[in-house]
Order: C-alpha cells, then structure tokens, then sequence
C-alpha cells in the first residue's frame, strides 16, 4: 500500500487535506478494499499495535466499522463506551485521553458530541511529545472526516474501480440535500468535494442552511445562485465551533464550485451524484420544521424528482436513513439508484486505510 | 469434523431439521468438545471471516457462548447491542442486518423479541443473493434452536459420549415442565426431542399451556393423556407468530409421542429425563399464575418429586435458574441429579459446531 | 519471568502476601513492562485461555487495563456487563460464576460493590475441584489489590527500574491522604507498603478515618501519633466485610510501621510519597463532609503543602480525579511531581504479571 506521501499524525478535518492526501488515501483504501474480497479479509498490518475507540457519543454502526477496520489489520482495540465511564465521576475528556494514552494506546478514535474534542486531545497528545494519532469520528456539528472519505471513495471507485482518485469527480454535478447547518457530514464532504473541481449544490429548507454564504461572498461570482432571498441569510459556520480552537475555514472555501438553494429542484438538475443527509427529529421539536410528511414532500428523493439528473444518477446517504422521509422507501432499496450499501462497505476500507496510513508511522 | 451432509445455509427453526442434520451437528459437537478440553483451546477454522451478534434482546449469557465459540473458530465478532443501536434513530431491523452485511458479516446470530426476526433476516439476505448464514437465538416464543440443539447433545453424550447420535433417545420418557407456552426454548426441544423417538410429556399449569393440542389431535391417537379436561383448551400453536412467515408446524408433529398433562406427576413418572423451563415473573403480574411459592408447591422439582422417575434420572434447566422457584435450590447443585454446567459447557460446543457448519460452506 | 517461587491460585487480598510473592509479581512485571516497550506488545503466554471479567460493578477504567492485560497475553476475554446481565432476572452471584466457569474460563477477574464477593467465588471454585483462578478487582471497602500492586510498582521501580523489589521502600514515609474509611485501595495499600518496612502515615478527617486504630492498639507504639484525639475514636475496619467471610486482619497489622492523622500536616512532614484518595461524592450527601471547597483547603495537595515533604516527593493517586478536590489542576498535570500516568502504565504491566502468574499454573 502506498504510504511514501503521507506525513499527517491526525485526521481531524480536510479542510487542510491536499490532493496528494486524498488520493493517497483512495488507493490504499482500494487496496484495503482488495484484501476484504478475500475469503481471510486480514493482513498483519498493525499487529501489537493498540486502538484506542473513545466515543462519547454513543454509535453501534461507527464504531462497529472502525472495530472491524482495526481487527483486519490485526490492531488489538479498546472500546469506551461514554454510558459506564468516569465521565460521570467528574473526570475530564483530557484525563480520559492520557489514561488510555498510558494503557499504551497508539491511535485514538474519536467521537463526541462537541465539535473540537478530538483537536484538543490531538494537540494536547503533541503537546506532550507522544506519537500519537487521533481520528476525528465526528464532532458535534463540525465535521467527520472518515465519512466524506468514504463517500468519495465510493464515488470514485465506481468511476474507476482499479484507480479512484479525486479528480474523477473534476466535471460532476453533485447535489447535498437535506439538513446541512447541523451536519457534520455536509462540511466535511463540502471539503472534499470541492477540492475535486466538482461543483457541489447544496439544497434544504432555509432554517436548516448554515447561513456563511453570504458572509463569505454568496451572491456574488460562483458563489450566487438560485433567487436572490437565499443571500438574504447571514451568518456563521462557526456554530457549531464554540468550544473549539479550529480556525474559520473562510478563505479556503473561496474559489471552489459551491452553490446553495432553498429548493430542491435547481441543486437537482443534471445532477450525477445525490447526496442526502439523516434528518435528525429534534429538529422539529426545535422548530426548525413543520413535518416529516411535508420535509419528504419539498425535499425528499423520489424516482419523480431523479428525473432531473442526469440519467445513471446514484443517490446516498450516510444512515440511518428515516425510510420515506429523506429518500422513498422502495429507492433505498433499489440498487440501480442507491450506493447506500457500498458505502458501509467503502466505510470499512477507508477506515482500514486512514489506521494503516496513521500507524505506519509509529517507531518500529 | 463431518460436514459432508450438511447443505443448510440458515438454522433458524428445528421444524423441519433431517436425522442426519441432527446427527451431524452432535458429532461435530463432539469433536469441538475434545478442542475445548486442550489448553489451547482453538483452532483456525473460520479465520478471517466475521460473524456479527446482532441482540435486539440483551442476553449476557447467550451472548458470551456465541462469542467464544466464535473465539474458538478464529473467527472475528462485531457486537450489536441494542441499547445504544441506531433503532432508536428510526432505522429498520433489515436496514441494520443490511448494513453488518455491507460491513463483510459472514454470518449473523440474530435473537429479538419478537417471532420471526431471524427467519426474515434469512429470506433478506437469500433475496439478495448473498450467501450469509443466519442463526436463531431466540426470536420471541417462536423457537431457539441453538439451546435445543445443546440440550440434545447434553443428553446424547451423557448416553454415549464417543458417539453421540439421535437415536440414543429412542426409548426414553422426557418430561419438560413449566411455562411451555411462552417457551421458545420448549418449541424447539419438543421437534428434536420427538423426532429421536422419544416419549416427550408436558406439564404445567393449563394458563401456561399452549392451545393447540386439541386442533391438532389432542385427545386422540397419541396425543391425548392425563385426564380429559386438558383437552378442553384449544387454540393455536401460532400465538408468538404474527409478525413471521413461519408455517405452521401441525403436520410435522402428528405421529410423534407428544403428550400434555396439567398435572406433573404423570409426566414425572418412570422419566428419564425432567427438562424445567424458566418461569418469567411477568407471567404473575399478568395474572397468568397465582405466586411462585404456588407454583413451586404444584411444579417445582424436587427430591421428593424425582423419586417418581428413574433411579439415575437427570434434570436440564436453560438458565438463569430462579432458585427455589423451578427447582429446589439443593437439588439444583447437586451434581448427581444436575445437568446444569453440562449443558452451558454444551452450549460453547454445539454453537462451535454450528458456525463451523454454516461457515465451512463459504466460498473458499 | 520468574514463576517459579508463585503458589498463589488467588489474588483476593494483600494481607498474607508474603516478601517473596510481592518480589514476585514485581519482577514479573519489570519483564512485562519490557514486552509494552517494543512496537508488538504481545507474547503469546496465555493463548487459548479464557479470562472472564465479571464486572458486577461497572469501571471502564479497571476493564479496560485488565481486557489490555489479557489481550498482550494473547488470552482470549469475556466481559460480563452488570446491566444487561442475567442478574436482573433473579439469578445468584455464584450461578454466574459458575456459568463462565462450564463455559471453559480459567480465570476470573471480579468486581463487585459488596466486600467478599471475589473470596466466595473462590471459595466456590475450590469447593468444586476446579483450577481456576480468581482475581478481585476490587470488592466494595474490602480491598483492591491489583491497584495495591500497581502502585507498589510505580514506586519501586521509579527507585530501581532494572530491578524493583519491596525493600527499596524500607527506609521511605509515605502517606496516605483522603477518605481512608471507605477506600479498599487504601487498604490494600497498608498492606503492602508496611509489609515493605515502610513508615505508613494516614491523614483525613475523623469522619472518614476508619475507627480500629484503638481497638489495634492505636495509642500506644508505633500506632499512636499526631494529638491525642485521634485516638478517641474506635470502631471497626470490619464495617465493610459484613457479608464476606474474610479473616479480622487485626494480629497481622500489629508490629507495622502504621500512624493516623486528623491534620494533613504531620502526615507530608518530610514524606517520600504521597498518595491521595479519590473522594467520593456521595460523602457530602451522608454529611461526613461539608463541602469539596473545604475538603481542599484542609486535605487538598497543593505545591505550598508538597514544601513540606522531602525534596523530589512525588504524588500518586487512583483515578479518576476530581480536579481541584483531591489535588490542585496543575499539580496533577506536573510531571516533576505526578505520578499518575506511570500508575496507568503501571495497571497494565501488573496485570499482566498477575494474570501471567496466576495462568501459568494451569494444566498444559
């Protein structure tokens, strides 16, 4: 696996990521992904070494794929699980880091619902002198890098299996629907999907926008689209960033394809590629939404409303899926439309590639 | 270990399992025991390949069997635990199946409180053409193939443990006593325990009895004992199925020695073997019984009440025991009379077997 | 490693532990700590046993290192979780004991908030001719001795690296500072570090010292220190044994170098080592305290109150700490005083070794 161009200890946001990364990452994911057709889908890899998966936000399907990733390159890991832990005996999320630091853990995986958690054990693992990696696995409503990785794996080994690399995507239209202000998983695939030269159409109803745009020049050059009311809203990413040292990812946004409508129609056409994001249901107890029912009639995905792309359109979602509230039910399950399997499965292959890239540096 | 008659992708109910089937699994068994007896208790068999634990319902107990036959195989798990699952975020049960197949699960271990999960986890995954084995443990009051199957070779090897087979129960009276109606564990152990060609009596209080003795031939032929009234009670065998494909087993059970007492004297008397069921104490809040100090009184086994069987008789229980309830606390340690700790060293063996069976059919 | 003077098939209490046997696991665990150093931390020791960790009492801490402990042995592990266990279905301590028992463990590594319940279990394992060990960690206000141990080992080899062993800590004050009453660590640690020759020194408020000093002789010898008053309260270390079987400890602790303390002062005067106790908060709602703020102004370690001790003391405590309670933030984070992470560190190495002495023993 190829691993000569990568010199990162963390990977907490690709809003820095380079071309060279992504697809350092792509190919080695699709040699993980090689290993996994095998009848024995494991390889020594990472034998000895110790994963440690910190979530603190409770997630069976994240961090069953992170386990699994682990055991196929024959990592040992240890699981905490935030309901049983010292957290509710008044210990920090730092004191937990180094006291799975001093058990010996060379890699950490993290997940918890406030956005900086995993930068600040990262930067407090450097500030120590340990080396160290930790994984962003999400972070409250800032990103989750491993699942935008994913999902442009998925994009990008459908367009070339033997050789998926970023800019496979340089010509595609892509379409992020659904509630992008509080998804982690909008931000991150905003970066990456970007840096590809795709242009990417971000849709949703206007409460559920982050309202940066226009702030950072929606309205103006390729930044305005749709009708003029959508720069009306101003705002700032940061929302979610409050407790965290990341820094405004203003200036790297700017000049990159990125568009964004209050309908769904315009982000739609011609679209190659739909992305839809989970609906959380607080959001409504929130306010922030009439229905369900009239959430799936503005913006769900429908076989009607994928007439408008392109023909060969493929639609995913990062699951759970809410079935007949962000996509119909009988389309998810329609394998002509919906990545929505090969994306658990490029999950595993990712994953095994981002552990193998960040403990391939460790001292032997 | 023998496989060469085994074809069977999924072991979800023992309805319609073969003599050979069974016969295979018990020798299979046998030779997982004799691994479980070195110090070194593992071999490579199923290396590389995963099995997910998917429990919808928690069980520590059966849980860990599973894992460590699974251990013992080489195999990797992934645990799925309800609590903290996506179900609550609204995902479907097939949806959750569907995403650990994505994730490259081999086979799925699959208990849920309700009858029939499995088996449609089962036709799913045949659906889509792929070829992961799916294995009951426990869905609902349906059946629980895996404790059956343990409890027959408990039996059987007890009798002959070079050569444990299905016919060794031929001429042998089993009385199983208790909840039967609500009882998967029941289900499953009257189809193997009929098909050796055993005599098999139940007992138990007639609100705990099932209903459908009488349509199906209660109280003529073999089926009818004790004394008339138990014939009174009709009704369906299908209560713990609604939600299932499952087909009804009526005429699978005809011309098997099934018998049903209300009393438990005539099902004790000349036994061989007494299998006591596990008495949920919901049962009692909904008025299906009066007390359990009752019901120890009128079904609960004792030293007094085993001197009605055989001189050697044995007594099975599934676990967790309430102590003093199903059975007196003294006889359930005493070694001559328990089969207890048999039966959970079994269950490691016969779940070895099993996934060794389900497993060694994968593509190589 | 050294095995060979290790006769121990237990590890439930410090208080027969001989010189040879802490030597012992000490040595043993210098060569563990070895194998952590290098890039594969994993000897095949234990492969193919099984560890059970009954965790009656939940600890993500405490599992984590001994589930890392096993694994670098190459053992294989069950973990039982108290709240999804069977224990909420009526089923005894025992039973579930012996349940992991016939499922094939060979050894048990058991939490429990109830003092005595390990020494049952082991009780229980002996009464039934098996060879399987048991290990507490940590049984309600009884002791806890692997945390004992590992402490013991972070101080000795801080002192001697190539070769720790109990006399290094011969001549050396130590004291022990918080709610001794209540901390089985505490008592574990009496055990040890006055077996050593060590002069012991215990300080907290009187509501949270435990009340034997009198009854033991406190007042007069070497048990008598500090003003009179301390003397004036008597009582029971038993309080916490009520349901256990374990032997009163009192002619065992006589002839140690062992004082108590109502002020903190006389207790760091010119101390080697201080150990401080995690403070409990439930303490404050029985009222034996009046606020965390005054605990810290009267028994808090802080750097003014560290003048006091020799030169180079340096500070240990149990986990997790409530920061600015037991101990000043930045004291902790001081790695001229702290001896924290090594203690984490430590945990892993001395399980290792215990696991290792108490599963070497077993039948090849």
């Amino acid at each position: 696996m190829a691993t000569a161009t990568w010199t990162r200890r963390h990977v907490l946001s690709l809003a820095d990521f380079t071309p060279a990364e992504y697809d350092t990452v792509l190919q080695t994911a699709a040699s993980c992904q090689e290993v996994l057709s095998r009848r024995t889908k494991k390889v020594p890899a990472l034998q000895g070494l110790v994963i440690a998966n910190l979530f603190f936000e409770p997630s069976t399907r994240t961090r069953s794929s992170f386990e699994l990733a682990a055991k196929r390159l024959s990592a040992d890991t240890l699981n905490f699980a935030a309901a049983t832990s010292s957290l509710t005996k008044g210990e920090t999320i730092l004191d937990t880091a180094k006291t799975y630091l001093a058990m010996g853990s060379d890699m950490m995986v993290i997940r918890h619902r406030e956005a900086g958690v995993p930068q600040a054990v990262a930067e407090e693992m450097d500030r120590l002198g340990v080396r160290v990696g930790v994984l962003n696995a999400g972070d409250g409503q800032h990103e989750h890098p491993s699942q935008a990785l994913l999902d442009l794996f998925t994009l990008t080994s459908l367009l070339d299996p033997e050789y998926p690399r970023l800019k496979l995507l340089a010509d595609k239209k892509i379409a992020i629907v659904g509630d992008i202000l509080h998804s982690r998983v909008a931000r991150s695939n905003i970066w990456s999907l970007t840096a590809s030269g795709a242009e990417v159409h971000l849709a949703g109803p206007p409460t559920l926008l982050p309202k940066w745009f226009g702030e950072w020049g929606v309205g103006s050059g390729e930044w305005g689209v749709g009708n003029g009311e959508e720069n009306g809203e101003i705002g700032g990413w940061e929302d979610g960033f409050s407790q965290s040292k990341i820094q405004s990812p203003k200036s790297k946004i700017q000049n990159r394809k990125l568009f964004v409508h209050w309908e769904i129609e315009p982000a739609l056409k011609e679209a190659d590629f739909v992305m839809t994001l989970r609906l959380q249901k607080e959001r409504m107890t929130a306010h922030l939404l009439p229905s369900l029912r009239e959430y799936h009639q503005r913006y769900g995905i429908t076989r009607d409303r994928l007439k408008l792309c392109q023909p060969g359109v493929k639609v995913l979602h990062p699951g759970p899926v809410n079935r007949g509230v962000e996509i119909s039910s009988d389309l998810m399950d329609d394998s002509d439309f919906s990545l929505i399997s090969q994306q658990v499965t490029s999950g595993v292959a990712v994953r095994m590639a981002l552990l193998f890239l960040m403990g391939s540096g460790k001292p032997v």
